[in-house]
Protein backbone atom coordinates (compact mmCIF):
# COMPACT_ATOMS: atom_id res chain seq x y z
CA UNK A 1 0.00 0.00 0.00
CA UNK A 2 1.33 3.67 -0.74
CA UNK A 3 1.46 6.01 1.90
CA UNK A 4 0.94 8.57 -0.34
CA UNK A 5 -2.51 7.89 -1.43
CA UNK A 6 -3.62 6.78 2.09
CA UNK A 7 -7.03 8.69 3.18
CA UNK A 8 -7.27 10.18 -0.45
CA UNK A 9 -10.68 10.07 -1.73
CA UNK A 10 -11.20 8.49 -5.04
CA UNK A 11 -14.25 8.40 -7.05
CA UNK A 12 -14.26 4.78 -9.34
CA UNK A 13 -16.91 3.67 -12.07
CA UNK A 14 -18.14 0.49 -11.01
CA UNK A 15 -19.90 -1.63 -13.68
CA UNK A 16 -18.98 -4.94 -12.42
CA UNK A 17 -17.21 -6.22 -15.60
CA UNK A 18 -13.33 -7.01 -15.31
CA UNK A 19 -12.04 -4.26 -16.24
CA UNK A 20 -13.44 -1.63 -13.74
CA UNK A 21 -13.63 -4.37 -10.66
CA UNK A 22 -9.84 -5.06 -10.99
CA UNK A 23 -9.24 -1.11 -11.27
CA UNK A 24 -11.56 -0.60 -7.77
CA UNK A 25 -8.74 -3.73 -6.43
CA UNK A 26 -5.95 -1.57 -7.89
CA UNK A 27 -7.09 1.87 -6.67
CA UNK A 28 -7.90 0.05 -3.33
CA UNK A 29 -4.71 -1.07 -2.85
CA UNK A 30 -2.48 2.14 -3.97
CA UNK A 31 -4.17 2.97 -0.15
CA UNK A 32 -7.07 5.15 -1.83
CA UNK A 33 -10.48 5.33 -0.08
CA UNK A 34 -12.70 4.30 -2.47
CA UNK A 35 -15.84 5.85 -3.33
CA UNK A 36 -17.41 3.45 -6.41
CA UNK A 37 -20.08 5.04 -8.62
CA UNK A 38 -22.25 2.38 -10.33
CA UNK A 39 -25.28 3.37 -13.12
CA UNK A 40 -28.59 1.54 -13.78
CA UNK A 41 -28.72 2.68 -17.36
CA UNK A 42 -31.24 0.55 -18.47
CA UNK A 43 -28.78 -1.81 -19.68
CA UNK A 44 -29.92 -5.26 -20.63
CA UNK A 45 -27.26 -6.97 -18.58
CA UNK A 46 -29.16 -6.19 -15.07
CA UNK A 47 -26.21 -9.31 -13.37
CA UNK A 48 -23.84 -6.27 -13.98
CA UNK A 49 -25.65 -3.83 -11.18
CA UNK A 50 -25.52 -7.44 -9.14
CA UNK A 51 -21.58 -7.94 -10.05
CA UNK A 52 -21.30 -4.21 -9.15
CA UNK A 53 -22.54 -4.57 -5.58
CA UNK A 54 -20.61 -7.74 -4.71
CA UNK A 55 -17.32 -6.19 -6.06
CA UNK A 56 -18.40 -3.05 -3.90
CA UNK A 57 -18.96 -5.50 -1.01
CA UNK A 58 -16.14 -7.54 -0.89
CA UNK A 59 -14.01 -4.35 -1.17
CA UNK A 60 -15.57 -3.34 1.85
CA UNK A 61 -16.35 -0.24 0.72
CA UNK A 62 -18.28 2.41 3.19
CA UNK A 63 -20.36 4.17 0.02
CA UNK A 64 -21.59 2.71 -2.72
CA UNK A 65 -23.33 5.01 -4.69
CA UNK A 66 -25.73 4.12 -7.41
CA UNK A 67 -27.46 6.11 -10.16
CA UNK A 68 -30.25 5.43 -11.75
CA UNK A 69 -30.67 7.09 -15.71
CA UNK A 70 -32.96 6.10 -18.59
CA UNK A 71 -30.88 5.77 -21.60
CA UNK A 72 -33.07 2.90 -22.92
CA UNK A 73 -35.67 5.73 -23.13
CA UNK A 74 -32.79 7.62 -25.60
CA UNK A 75 -32.01 4.45 -27.19
CA UNK A 76 -29.85 3.79 -30.13
CA UNK A 77 -27.50 0.79 -29.14
CA UNK A 78 -28.07 -2.82 -28.86
CA UNK A 79 -27.36 -2.57 -24.86
CA UNK A 80 -30.10 -0.48 -24.01
CA UNK A 81 -32.61 -1.17 -26.83
CA UNK A 82 -34.65 -3.49 -28.43
CA UNK A 83 -31.32 -4.24 -31.50
CA UNK A 84 -29.88 -7.46 -30.54
CA UNK A 85 -26.42 -7.94 -29.04
CA UNK A 86 -24.13 -9.34 -32.07
CA UNK A 87 -22.46 -12.66 -31.60
CA UNK A 88 -19.28 -11.97 -33.58
CA UNK A 89 -16.86 -14.82 -32.40
CA UNK A 90 -14.72 -13.57 -35.27
CA UNK A 91 -12.73 -11.31 -33.06
CA UNK A 92 -8.92 -10.41 -35.18
CA UNK A 93 -11.47 -10.14 -37.97
CA UNK A 94 -13.41 -7.58 -36.44
CA UNK A 95 -10.08 -5.65 -34.90
CA UNK A 96 -9.13 -5.27 -38.33
CA UNK A 97 -12.76 -4.13 -39.33
CA UNK A 98 -12.20 -1.60 -36.43
CA UNK A 99 -8.91 -0.19 -37.47
CA UNK A 100 -9.84 -0.53 -41.39
CA UNK A 101 -13.38 1.23 -41.46
CA UNK A 102 -13.57 3.06 -38.22
CA UNK A 103 -16.80 1.19 -37.63
CA UNK A 104 -18.18 1.73 -34.15
CA UNK A 105 -20.41 -1.17 -32.91
CA UNK A 106 -24.21 -1.40 -32.33
CA UNK A 107 -23.15 -2.31 -28.88
CA UNK A 108 -21.65 1.55 -28.45
CA UNK A 109 -24.06 3.47 -26.08
CA UNK A 110 -24.11 7.00 -27.58
CA UNK A 111 -22.41 9.40 -25.16
CA UNK A 112 -22.41 6.50 -22.29
CA UNK A 113 -19.01 6.79 -20.76
CA UNK A 114 -19.30 10.80 -21.41
CA UNK A 115 -22.77 10.66 -19.22
CA UNK A 116 -20.81 8.35 -16.52
CA UNK A 117 -17.97 10.25 -16.08
CA UNK A 118 -19.84 13.72 -15.83
CA UNK A 119 -21.86 12.45 -13.41
CA UNK A 120 -18.67 11.17 -11.26
CA UNK A 121 -17.36 14.40 -12.04
CA UNK A 122 -20.43 15.57 -9.78
CA UNK A 123 -19.52 13.35 -7.21
CA UNK A 124 -16.30 13.97 -7.00
CA UNK A 125 -16.70 17.85 -6.63
CA UNK A 126 -19.35 17.15 -3.79
CA UNK A 127 -17.09 14.48 -1.46
CA UNK A 128 -14.41 16.62 -2.30
CA UNK A 129 -12.36 13.53 -4.38
CA UNK A 130 -9.16 14.87 -6.64
CA UNK A 131 -9.45 11.84 -9.03
CA UNK A 132 -11.96 9.58 -10.93
CA UNK A 133 -10.65 6.58 -12.00
CA UNK A 134 -12.19 4.99 -15.05
CA UNK A 135 -11.45 1.72 -16.79
CA UNK A 136 -11.21 2.32 -19.77
CA UNK A 137 -8.87 -0.07 -22.27
CA UNK A 138 -8.13 1.00 -26.12
CA UNK A 139 -6.04 -1.95 -26.34
CA UNK A 140 -8.81 -5.36 -26.53
CA UNK A 141 -11.87 -3.31 -26.72
CA UNK A 142 -14.93 -2.95 -28.92
CA UNK A 143 -13.64 0.03 -30.59
CA UNK A 144 -15.61 2.83 -28.60
CA UNK A 145 -14.93 6.30 -29.19
CA UNK A 146 -15.29 7.17 -25.06
CA UNK A 147 -12.27 4.90 -24.40
CA UNK A 148 -9.67 6.21 -26.27
CA UNK A 149 -6.87 8.45 -24.58
CA UNK A 150 -8.09 11.62 -26.50
CA UNK A 151 -11.56 11.36 -25.03
CA UNK A 152 -9.48 11.32 -21.31
CA UNK A 153 -8.21 14.25 -22.43
CA UNK A 154 -10.70 16.29 -23.21
CA UNK A 155 -12.66 15.27 -20.67
CA UNK A 156 -9.34 16.27 -18.25
CA UNK A 157 -9.92 19.85 -20.38
CA UNK A 158 -13.51 19.94 -19.54
CA UNK A 159 -13.56 19.38 -15.67
CA UNK A 160 -11.08 21.73 -15.37
CA UNK A 161 -13.72 24.27 -16.89
CA UNK A 162 -16.56 23.27 -15.98
CA UNK A 163 -16.35 23.00 -12.15
CA UNK A 164 -15.89 24.93 -9.02
CA UNK A 165 -12.85 23.14 -8.22
CA UNK A 166 -11.18 23.72 -11.84
CA UNK A 167 -12.18 27.57 -11.10
CA UNK A 168 -10.62 27.74 -7.21
CA UNK A 169 -7.36 26.26 -9.42
CA UNK A 170 -7.67 22.24 -8.46
CA UNK A 171 -7.94 20.09 -10.64
CA UNK A 172 -10.57 16.57 -10.53
CA UNK A 173 -8.11 14.03 -13.00
CA UNK A 174 -9.78 11.49 -15.01
CA UNK A 175 -7.09 8.69 -14.80
CA UNK A 176 -7.88 5.43 -16.67
CA UNK A 177 -4.59 3.18 -15.54
CA UNK A 178 -5.63 0.42 -17.89
CA UNK A 179 -5.83 2.17 -21.02
CA UNK A 180 -3.21 1.06 -22.94
CA UNK A 181 -3.39 -2.81 -20.91
CA UNK A 182 -4.08 -5.72 -22.88
CA UNK A 183 -6.97 -7.83 -21.58
CA UNK A 184 -4.40 -10.43 -20.63
CA UNK A 185 -2.71 -7.70 -18.65
CA UNK A 186 -5.89 -7.11 -17.08
CA UNK A 187 -6.55 -10.61 -15.94
CA UNK A 188 -2.90 -11.19 -14.51
CA UNK A 189 -3.56 -7.70 -12.60
CA UNK A 190 -6.97 -9.35 -11.36
CA UNK A 191 -5.18 -12.45 -9.98
CA UNK A 192 -2.51 -10.11 -8.12
CA UNK A 193 -4.78 -8.80 -6.33
CA UNK A 194 -7.53 -11.38 -5.38
CA UNK A 195 -10.19 -10.29 -7.32
CA UNK A 196 -12.85 -12.09 -7.68
CA UNK A 197 -13.58 -12.66 -11.12
CA UNK A 198 -16.18 -14.94 -10.81
CA UNK A 199 -18.23 -12.66 -9.43
CA UNK A 200 -17.59 -10.20 -12.59
CA UNK A 201 -19.98 -9.70 -15.15
CA UNK A 202 -18.63 -8.70 -18.97
CA UNK A 203 -21.12 -9.97 -21.04
CA UNK A 204 -23.34 -7.56 -23.03
CA UNK A 205 -26.62 -9.55 -22.77
CA UNK A 206 -29.25 -10.44 -20.42
CA UNK A 207 -29.37 -14.04 -19.60
CA UNK A 208 -28.43 -16.17 -16.02
CA UNK A 209 -25.52 -17.35 -17.73
CA UNK A 210 -23.00 -15.13 -19.81
CA UNK A 211 -23.82 -15.54 -23.30
CA UNK A 212 -19.99 -16.20 -24.58
CA UNK A 213 -20.30 -15.24 -27.94
CA UNK A 214 -20.38 -11.34 -27.63
CA UNK A 215 -16.83 -9.44 -28.10
CA UNK A 216 -16.87 -8.66 -24.41
CA UNK A 217 -17.90 -12.34 -23.50
CA UNK A 218 -14.78 -13.57 -25.92
CA UNK A 219 -12.18 -10.74 -25.17
CA UNK A 220 -12.59 -11.59 -22.04
CA UNK A 221 -12.58 -15.41 -22.15
CA UNK A 222 -9.66 -15.37 -25.02
CA UNK A 223 -7.44 -13.65 -22.11
CA UNK A 224 -8.57 -15.94 -19.55
CA UNK A 225 -7.53 -19.09 -21.08
CA UNK A 226 -4.17 -17.65 -22.48
CA UNK A 227 -3.32 -16.64 -19.09
CA UNK A 228 -4.48 -19.93 -17.23
CA UNK A 229 -2.43 -21.59 -20.50
CA UNK A 230 0.58 -19.60 -19.23
CA UNK A 231 0.27 -20.50 -15.70
CA UNK A 232 0.31 -24.36 -16.22
CA UNK A 233 3.29 -23.76 -18.75
CA UNK A 234 5.52 -22.03 -16.44
CA UNK A 235 4.07 -24.53 -13.46
CA UNK A 236 5.24 -27.45 -16.05
CA UNK A 237 8.90 -25.39 -16.80
CA UNK A 238 9.66 -25.13 -12.77
CA UNK B 1 -37.45 31.60 -40.75
CA UNK B 2 -34.24 30.82 -42.61
CA UNK B 3 -34.61 28.10 -45.01
CA UNK B 4 -30.94 27.25 -44.74
CA UNK B 5 -31.53 25.46 -41.60
CA UNK B 6 -35.43 23.93 -42.52
CA UNK B 7 -35.77 20.01 -41.67
CA UNK B 8 -32.50 20.32 -39.75
CA UNK B 9 -33.28 19.09 -36.03
CA UNK B 10 -31.85 21.20 -33.39
CA UNK B 11 -31.56 19.47 -29.66
CA UNK B 12 -32.74 22.88 -27.38
CA UNK B 13 -31.80 22.59 -23.29
CA UNK B 14 -35.32 23.67 -22.34
CA UNK B 15 -35.31 24.20 -18.47
CA UNK B 16 -38.39 26.37 -18.54
CA UNK B 17 -36.40 29.65 -17.56
CA UNK B 18 -36.75 32.45 -19.25
CA UNK B 19 -33.30 32.12 -21.07
CA UNK B 20 -34.04 28.72 -22.72
CA UNK B 21 -37.58 29.25 -23.58
CA UNK B 22 -36.56 31.99 -25.25
CA UNK B 23 -33.98 30.15 -26.97
CA UNK B 24 -36.37 27.41 -28.26
CA UNK B 25 -38.36 30.18 -29.43
CA UNK B 26 -35.08 31.98 -31.02
CA UNK B 27 -34.19 28.32 -32.33
CA UNK B 28 -37.70 27.73 -34.22
CA UNK B 29 -37.74 31.19 -35.41
CA UNK B 30 -34.67 30.20 -37.55
CA UNK B 31 -36.09 26.93 -39.20
CA UNK B 32 -34.83 24.20 -37.45
CA UNK B 33 -37.22 21.06 -35.97
CA UNK B 34 -37.06 21.05 -32.65
CA UNK B 35 -36.10 18.57 -29.95
CA UNK B 36 -36.23 20.17 -26.37
CA UNK B 37 -34.78 18.05 -23.99
CA UNK B 38 -35.41 18.53 -20.04
CA UNK B 39 -34.20 17.43 -17.03
CA UNK B 40 -36.30 16.60 -13.50
CA UNK B 41 -33.05 16.44 -11.49
CA UNK B 42 -34.72 16.65 -8.09
CA UNK B 43 -34.26 20.94 -8.27
CA UNK B 44 -36.53 22.25 -5.80
CA UNK B 45 -38.18 24.44 -8.38
CA UNK B 46 -40.42 22.20 -9.74
CA UNK B 47 -42.70 24.56 -11.24
CA UNK B 48 -39.54 25.03 -13.82
CA UNK B 49 -40.76 21.71 -15.14
CA UNK B 50 -44.20 22.77 -15.80
CA UNK B 51 -42.98 26.36 -17.48
CA UNK B 52 -41.16 23.55 -19.49
CA UNK B 53 -43.90 21.36 -20.69
CA UNK B 54 -46.04 24.64 -21.45
CA UNK B 55 -43.34 26.09 -23.03
CA UNK B 56 -43.11 23.10 -25.23
CA UNK B 57 -46.63 22.73 -25.63
CA UNK B 58 -46.64 26.59 -26.90
CA UNK B 59 -43.72 25.70 -29.48
CA UNK B 60 -46.03 22.99 -30.72
CA UNK B 61 -42.75 20.43 -30.82
CA UNK B 62 -43.47 16.73 -31.44
CA UNK B 63 -41.00 15.29 -29.38
CA UNK B 64 -40.49 16.78 -26.34
CA UNK B 65 -37.34 14.20 -24.15
CA UNK B 66 -37.92 14.16 -20.13
CA UNK B 67 -35.14 12.33 -18.40
CA UNK B 68 -35.20 12.17 -14.92
CA UNK B 69 -31.98 11.81 -13.33
CA UNK B 70 -31.45 12.30 -9.69
CA UNK B 71 -28.75 14.91 -8.07
CA UNK B 72 -30.23 15.28 -4.99
CA UNK B 73 -28.60 12.13 -3.51
CA UNK B 74 -25.11 13.19 -4.99
CA UNK B 75 -26.31 17.16 -3.30
CA UNK B 76 -23.70 19.67 -2.80
CA UNK B 77 -26.19 22.78 -3.89
CA UNK B 78 -28.86 25.05 -2.46
CA UNK B 79 -31.13 23.83 -5.71
CA UNK B 80 -31.25 20.11 -4.73
CA UNK B 81 -30.16 20.01 -0.70
CA UNK B 82 -31.30 21.27 2.24
CA UNK B 83 -29.43 24.01 1.83
CA UNK B 84 -31.58 27.49 1.58
CA UNK B 85 -31.15 29.43 -1.46
CA UNK B 86 -29.85 32.68 -0.74
CA UNK B 87 -31.67 35.72 -0.80
CA UNK B 88 -29.04 38.15 -1.93
CA UNK B 89 -30.91 41.21 -2.93
CA UNK B 90 -27.69 43.34 -3.71
CA UNK B 91 -26.62 42.25 -7.16
CA UNK B 92 -24.39 44.66 -7.83
CA UNK B 93 -22.30 43.72 -4.55
CA UNK B 94 -23.06 40.31 -6.25
CA UNK B 95 -21.03 40.49 -9.60
CA UNK B 96 -18.33 41.81 -8.10
CA UNK B 97 -17.80 39.50 -5.64
CA UNK B 98 -17.86 36.96 -8.32
CA UNK B 99 -15.26 38.57 -10.74
CA UNK B 100 -12.81 39.68 -7.56
CA UNK B 101 -13.03 36.70 -5.34
CA UNK B 102 -13.93 33.91 -8.18
CA UNK B 103 -16.52 32.81 -5.68
CA UNK B 104 -19.06 30.37 -7.11
CA UNK B 105 -22.80 30.79 -5.67
CA UNK B 106 -23.87 28.04 -3.52
CA UNK B 107 -26.83 27.93 -6.41
CA UNK B 108 -24.19 26.04 -8.51
CA UNK B 109 -24.86 22.75 -8.91
CA UNK B 110 -21.77 20.50 -9.33
CA UNK B 111 -21.21 19.44 -13.26
CA UNK B 112 -25.00 19.85 -14.26
CA UNK B 113 -24.46 21.47 -17.40
CA UNK B 114 -21.86 18.68 -17.94
CA UNK B 115 -24.14 15.97 -16.94
CA UNK B 116 -27.01 18.00 -19.09
CA UNK B 117 -25.41 18.24 -22.01
CA UNK B 118 -23.49 15.21 -22.26
CA UNK B 119 -26.95 13.73 -21.91
CA UNK B 120 -28.60 15.81 -24.66
CA UNK B 121 -25.10 14.78 -27.06
CA UNK B 122 -25.91 11.08 -26.72
CA UNK B 123 -29.88 12.19 -27.79
CA UNK B 124 -28.64 14.42 -30.97
CA UNK B 125 -26.33 11.56 -31.68
CA UNK B 126 -29.59 9.48 -31.78
CA UNK B 127 -31.67 11.24 -33.61
CA UNK B 128 -29.23 12.46 -35.93
CA UNK B 129 -28.61 16.10 -34.84
CA UNK B 130 -26.22 18.22 -35.47
CA UNK B 131 -26.61 21.05 -32.64
CA UNK B 132 -27.55 21.28 -29.52
CA UNK B 133 -28.81 24.99 -28.43
CA UNK B 134 -27.74 25.69 -24.82
CA UNK B 135 -29.01 29.08 -22.96
CA UNK B 136 -25.82 29.48 -21.26
CA UNK B 137 -25.33 33.14 -20.21
CA UNK B 138 -22.03 34.55 -18.88
CA UNK B 139 -22.65 38.35 -18.86
CA UNK B 140 -26.04 38.60 -16.33
CA UNK B 141 -25.83 35.52 -14.45
CA UNK B 142 -24.68 34.02 -11.19
CA UNK B 143 -21.22 32.89 -12.26
CA UNK B 144 -21.45 29.62 -12.53
CA UNK B 145 -18.07 28.23 -14.30
CA UNK B 146 -20.25 25.53 -16.92
CA UNK B 147 -21.62 29.03 -18.39
CA UNK B 148 -18.64 30.34 -19.50
CA UNK B 149 -17.37 30.09 -23.32
CA UNK B 150 -13.98 27.82 -22.53
CA UNK B 151 -16.26 25.85 -20.88
CA UNK B 152 -18.37 25.54 -24.29
CA UNK B 153 -15.42 25.17 -26.19
CA UNK B 154 -14.27 22.53 -24.38
CA UNK B 155 -17.16 20.59 -23.89
CA UNK B 156 -17.08 20.87 -28.19
CA UNK B 157 -13.62 19.40 -28.17
CA UNK B 158 -15.13 16.47 -25.97
CA UNK B 159 -18.64 15.85 -28.53
CA UNK B 160 -15.74 15.52 -31.21
CA UNK B 161 -13.55 12.89 -29.41
CA UNK B 162 -16.47 10.89 -27.25
CA UNK B 163 -19.09 10.15 -30.16
CA UNK B 164 -18.90 7.97 -32.99
CA UNK B 165 -20.45 11.11 -34.92
CA UNK B 166 -16.82 12.63 -34.35
CA UNK B 167 -15.28 9.17 -35.23
CA UNK B 168 -17.02 9.20 -38.51
CA UNK B 169 -16.15 13.22 -39.26
CA UNK B 170 -18.80 14.68 -38.19
CA UNK B 171 -19.69 17.05 -35.53
CA UNK B 172 -22.46 18.04 -33.29
CA UNK B 173 -22.18 21.64 -32.39
CA UNK B 174 -22.94 22.89 -29.37
CA UNK B 175 -24.16 25.85 -29.88
CA UNK B 176 -25.06 29.38 -27.05
CA UNK B 177 -26.15 32.29 -29.08
CA UNK B 178 -27.25 33.93 -25.71
CA UNK B 179 -23.64 33.84 -24.27
CA UNK B 180 -22.89 37.32 -24.72
CA UNK B 181 -26.11 38.68 -24.24
CA UNK B 182 -27.47 40.88 -21.49
CA UNK B 183 -30.34 39.79 -19.71
CA UNK B 184 -32.15 42.34 -20.79
CA UNK B 185 -31.21 41.52 -25.02
CA UNK B 186 -32.76 38.33 -23.95
CA UNK B 187 -36.00 40.23 -22.49
CA UNK B 188 -36.13 42.07 -25.44
CA UNK B 189 -35.28 38.95 -27.85
CA UNK B 190 -38.34 37.15 -25.69
CA UNK B 191 -40.69 39.76 -26.56
CA UNK B 192 -39.64 40.05 -30.02
CA UNK B 193 -40.35 36.71 -30.70
CA UNK B 194 -43.86 36.49 -28.68
CA UNK B 195 -42.61 34.01 -26.06
CA UNK B 196 -44.82 33.89 -23.61
CA UNK B 197 -42.86 35.27 -20.68
CA UNK B 198 -45.18 34.73 -18.06
CA UNK B 199 -45.42 31.13 -18.62
CA UNK B 200 -41.59 31.09 -17.91
CA UNK B 201 -40.12 30.36 -14.47
CA UNK B 202 -36.74 31.38 -13.06
CA UNK B 203 -37.05 31.54 -9.58
CA UNK B 204 -34.42 28.94 -8.09
CA UNK B 205 -36.74 28.03 -5.03
CA UNK B 206 -40.01 25.90 -4.47
CA UNK B 207 -43.04 27.42 -4.08
CA UNK B 208 -46.29 28.53 -5.94
CA UNK B 209 -44.81 31.78 -6.94
CA UNK B 210 -41.29 33.22 -7.46
CA UNK B 211 -39.57 34.15 -4.35
CA UNK B 212 -38.42 37.60 -6.23
CA UNK B 213 -35.39 37.40 -3.82
CA UNK B 214 -33.09 34.92 -5.21
CA UNK B 215 -30.31 36.26 -7.88
CA UNK B 216 -32.52 34.26 -10.56
CA UNK B 217 -35.48 36.37 -9.57
CA UNK B 218 -34.06 39.69 -9.06
CA UNK B 219 -31.91 39.47 -12.08
CA UNK B 220 -34.67 38.52 -14.64
CA UNK B 221 -37.39 41.37 -12.92
CA UNK B 222 -34.44 44.06 -12.85
CA UNK B 223 -34.06 43.59 -16.98
CA UNK B 224 -37.84 42.99 -17.31
CA UNK B 225 -38.46 46.43 -15.40
CA UNK B 226 -35.39 48.07 -17.91
CA UNK B 227 -36.99 46.79 -20.61
CA UNK B 228 -40.15 48.40 -20.05
CA UNK B 229 -39.29 51.08 -18.29
CA UNK B 230 -37.57 51.63 -22.05
CA UNK B 231 -40.51 50.38 -24.19
CA UNK B 232 -42.64 53.57 -22.21
CA UNK B 233 -40.19 55.84 -22.82
CA UNK B 234 -39.84 54.94 -26.17
CA UNK B 235 -43.74 55.60 -26.70
CA UNK B 236 -43.72 58.99 -24.49
CA UNK B 237 -40.72 60.26 -27.09
CA UNK B 238 -43.20 59.44 -30.22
Amino acid sequence: MLEVFENKKAVVLLSGGLDSSTLAYYVKNMGYDLYPISFDYGQKSRRELDASIKIGRSLGVKDHKFIKIDLKSIGGSALTSDIDVPKTGDLDNKRQEISDKKDIPITYVPARNTIFLSIALAYAEVIDADVIFYGANCIDYSGYPDCRPEFIDAFNNLAKWGTKKGVEGKTIEIEAPFLFYTKKDIVKTALDLGVPIEETWSCYDDGDEPCGRCDSCIIRQKAIDEVNAEIRNEKKNR
